[in-house]
């Protein structure tokens, strides 16, 4: 993992926006004064989409990969965002210049909007654009991912089903995750993965998950969120010549894994160490998942894979 | 049904709040101008519960009812308010007597709230408290609910189960209904209604739903919302001496059924005259359903059911 640097807020356009930059109805907003109306069915019914992008060394890392997966997003869900895709990343670009954030947390997000008065049907509402930079998030903090993580598998919670809700379409249906996370927090553990109806391994709060066992790389097929950092990892896997398998399997193959890390652009790939307290190989982050993360990084500066923020 | 009445803007405390009141971080705004922060995990992860009330000719329906169900939800999400019971129910008249509104939607609603910099674990963030009043909301508006709805069984999505999302907590998860509902659309239904993945019949976009069949009344028993429009409407018909079935059922009892209606806070007691095309019963709301909501309307002025807000 690399050093992560930030502009002083002195250099930065505005030091209002060195928290955080918003954009909100048509107007860049410091991250503390960003709000939406209360009455926006993106909240009061989750009727939204969202992606996030890492910005890393001044760099966004895969942009057109999450615009692509957003716009998916958002017209499987019928939604028509007041931007078209380059407006969007004019705006995203926008809010990282504005924060000075070298490293930076980007989020995107249409919404169906509020209802007119006396209207109930969705297709009749004015859909919005949110978006907002702030500062690079980790779900594990390089020395937590020193050390690795001690991961729980959630036992009193399902994953939700795409036959209810699609995981493919990034959302904020998190209430599983949630409660999944609770009941991690309460065996010791620092998170969680769920497991579907039928025993099969998904994906927890924030990331995907994959299991180095039996020599193959192993990551759910189904019932996921189609990660970027999971779809990084597996380029970069195929690149090393390592073998990977993206199907289902159950808890058994996790509790006999070598390794086990998750992915999320929200902290990279982030070894596990611990699995429902017991280690996981020899209780430290393995060679396989310290080689990835480490070309991850790499990655991150490099033209094929980044684009620099118009700063 | 009874008449609408609202009291002319002029005679409200303050013509602002005419079209809503909110309570907002401490302060009342009108609704247009209520928001609530971008990062909130109320909305960035649907980290939240709420609950709905109705008053209608100037009093609550059932606010107790509403209240100790409310207290149920955040309690088992593990969420803290800033305000108790009683605190809550004074904002909530506040928000109505600053509107003026005689018949309004009262919202109130828990977030997890906003992640301090740098912190994940949704246990250390500074829970909140929103509420609005806005006009009374109809799911199916009075000149519908004459003629009767129009229902669609969905057919390409499924419930979330209570396995993964409780859905006696009442919560913002409606992705799968609002699937649910754009496929009613198609098919040129006006609402729609889930079955779980056994095939039984769950809810709907914001109500529960009785059928009149073999000369009783059913409604689900489990993976629904413990409606108190449902509650009342159990009570109401035990005392008028109309058999009850609290069950599981499929959709193949909804095809033979006489009578079926939804009930909602959100519009009341509200018949079904079509049901996936063909008629229900003579294709006319029927004899039961009317004299329910009869007396449900009714309800709504007697003091046993009832009391009047704060004005």
């Amino acid at each position: 993992m690399q050093e992560s640097t930030t502009v002083p807020a002195a250099f930065t356009e505005d030091a209002a926006y060195a928290a955080g930059c918003a954009w909100v109805d048509g107007a860049y907003l410091p991250i503390a004064d960003a709000r939406i109306p209360i009455t926006d069915t993106g909240f009061t019914r989750s009727d939204c989409t969202y992606d996030v992008v890492a910005v890393w060394h001044g760099r966004f890392f895969r942009l057109d990969a999450h615009l692509a997966r957003f716009e998916r997003s958002w017209q499987a869900l019928r939604l028509s965002p007041p931007l078209d895709r380059d407006g969007m990343a004019a705006v995203l670009h926008e809010c990282v210049r504005r924060s000075g954030l070298r490293d930076a947390y980007v989020e995107m997000v249409v919404t169906r909007g509020s209802p007119p008065p006396g209207v109930r049907d969705p297709r009749r509402f004015a859909n919005r654009f949110y978006a907002f930079a702030i500062p690079y998030v980790w779900i594990a903090t390089p020395e937590v991912q020193a050390r690795g993580l001690h991961l729980a598998i959630a036992r009193d919670v399902v994953r939700i089903p795409p036959q209810a809700v699609d995981p493919r379409v990034k959302n904020f249906h998190w209430a599983d995750l949630t409660r999944g996370l609770f009941e991690a927090y309460e065996r010791e553990a620092e998170t969680v993965v769920l497991l579907n109806a039928a025993g099969e391994v998904t994906e927890g709060p924030g990331f995907n998950l994959f299991a180095w066992c039996d020599d193959v790389l192993w990551t759910p097929a189904a019932g996921v969120l189609e990660g970027i950092t999971r779809d990084t990892v597996l380029a970069l896997a195929a690149e090393h010549g390592l073998a990977t398998r993206v199907a289902a399997f159950d808890a058994a193959l996790l509790a006999r894994a070598d390794e086990i890390f998750l992915t999320s652009t929200a902290g990279g790939i982030m070894p596990v160490s611990r699995l429902d307290g017991r280690p996981v190989g020899d209780g430290r982050p393995g060679e396989i998942t310290r080689a990835l993360s480490d070309n991850y990084w790499r990655a991150h500066d490099e033209p094929r894979w980044s684009t620099p923020v118009q700063y």
